[in-house]
């Protein structure tokens, strides 16, 4: 879409909603004809429903998936439907027994600027709370998608004991960042690999990673092992491939792996492959996790995280994408290492 | 070795005590140059020893990993030694406070006639008891490591519920075989996955396995979904590869893999390559398993072990190849899948 276009429906924006459904399905990136950008009149409400004006999108790895025709955690996007997405969004006029005008919600709000919710939603939106050092964005991320992903993967999958060594990937994006962190508040030494030098001065300097390793440098695999003297205790792991791999050689006897994410294969055939031979000889003990197997556990843990983010001990960063239209393209930076911190788009 | 050459080894077995030493590390399978047969004079003991004679080795795909210089559960042998093997012996001769003449003892014999037990072993040999229904070979096999590897992995690592569904590798080996009338016992549906037509039909008709499946055949993968119509609650693997790749695609939400062995790979470069992405997707739980962990309690599961043999709950089958001199080429009839139930050499 030319900046001109652009410019043309944010004019008429009031009167249409724009939506990007999924018209084909991705064999690498988000090629452009992935997502058509398509335009319909703003949705009526009946009894029972409410209308909510987007305000952000959470761009993550997962939605690659998602487009998938593959068996998967959720069903895949359909073609022709509106491509799901996490978002914030805003409730702009309800007939809706739990949310009235001017409620800010987050949930499934799709690649679109209106959202319909109905008493019938599979996932119903969940209301946020006005809490004072709380921005909205920070409900998409600390609060949102990726704290609650790092918490449970961490603590429950984990198991942290104080002393113990984990190892992060991806360790600047949204989750990577907050697990770091949290591994240093159960007392751990936590060593992040990230893609680019920013990323890691980052991670170690403002974040308090004790070491942090960039993956791009050919001399990593003798850094991690310089940045892990006694070995890996934990592996928290959102990339696979050579990476995990890599990790898996520094792991300790009964290491635990939690598997968060294989975002290296994604866009590949053969998502996530490496060898097995180390989980065997080691005894690991390799779990997969999905944060929705929690969802009747959000509220505890999002009470812990938001007391560490008041108490500074949690940090966050976003980088903010601005205007739906470029949403296709956003979700292509994460699978380029191009984001720091949480992606979203701002509508 | 000739048969001549062996025929003149046996006349003067008395005065030499044979060992099979690791002089080249293999690549592959076991070439001709990787063990050599030596000759040395019979140990003769001294205070805190006893002079044992070896009947019986446990050949096991274990074996193969020993051999090779890389880190794995126990230390490698190391060129020149005498190659690490499971045994039986009696003892011929004894000044050790735990063993007397005519003790028959299980442990690491290594690939030799003759053992000398100290004191000071660091793997000290079990006294095996008489009892009547169980054979010496019985203490190889169902009392020995393969019966204690089933039984703990299955039981311990793999929580089988009744009415689940487990799927075994190398179902007609000699772990394979008894994980799989495990799983019977526990309640659960067993299919096995074998190497040939034969193994199928025995695991099936005389193990009373409930499926069987020759991976030889072109349509295996359809006959593994039409004998798993509920799924895979549980995966003993023992196999990796495209086999476990293939038993990973059918499993359940949450499903269990005792990762036990990955035969597949022992003799290349990189074991166990398959992908980790059913393992994300489906929250699975992949457990490195070695029954060494689990040393203390085998008098536990032992006797367990030996009242489903004497109730008919538990078969086995042995593969009896005689002569110390064709130890080396039984290892490799493992990896040519060309053993039926458990292999052991005669002495």
């Amino acid at each position: 879409m030319t900046s001109r276009t652009s410019l043309l429906y944010s004019l008429f924006m009031s009167n249409t909603n724009r939506q990007f459904k999924l018209v084909n399905r991705p064999t690498g990136l988000i090629a452009p004809d992935v997502l058509q950008l398509t335009e319909s009149p703003i949705p009526v409400i009946s009894d029972g429903q409410a209308l909510a004006r987007v305000k952000y999108l959470s761009i993550d790895p997962t939605m690659r998936i998602w487009m998938a025709d593959i068996p998967q955690y959720m069903p895949p996007v359909q073609l022709g439907e509106v491509m799901r997405c996490l978002g914030l969004a805003e409730i702009i006029e309800s007939r809706h027994p739990n949310y009235k005008k001017g409620d800010k919600i987050s949930g499934f709000t799709g690649m679109q600027d209106y959202l319909l919710l109905s008493t019938s939603d599979k996932y119903p939106a969940q209301k946020l709370p006005s809490i004072p050092f709380l921005s909205d964005v920070n409900f998409l991320n600390l609060l949102g998608i990726n704290g609650l992903t790092a918490y449970f993967g961490l603590v429950e999958v984990g198991k942290p004991q104080s002393g113990e060594t984990l190892v992060v990937s991806a360790a600047a994006g949204a989750t990577g960042s907050i697990v770091g962190q949290l591994g240093k508040i159960h007392g751990c030494r936590v060593v992040g690999i990230a893609g680019t030098d920013e990323k890691c001065k980052w991670i170690k300097d403002d974040l308090g990673f004790d070491a942090a390793i960039n993956y791009k440098h050919a001399d990593w695999k003798e850094q991690l092992a310089a940045a892990t003297p006694k070995g890996v205790d934990i592996n928290f792991e959102n990339v696979g491939g050579e990476v995990m791999q890599a990790v898996l050689d520094r792991m300790n006897l009964h290491g635990r792996v939690v598997l968060c994410g294989l975002i290296s294969g994604y866009t590949k055939q053969d998502p996530g492959l490496a060898s097995f031979g180390q989980v065997l000889i080691k005894r690991l003990r390799v779990e997969g996790f999905i944060v929705l197997d929690y969802a009747s556990r959000y509220m505890d843990a999002g009470q812990k995280l938001g007391m560490w983010k008041m108490t500074g001990k949690l940090k966050s960063r976003e980088m903010i994408v601005k205007g739906l239209e470029k949403a296709p393209e956003a979700i292509n930076m994460l699978f380029r290492g191009e984001n720091t911190g949480k992606l979203v788009v701002e509508l």
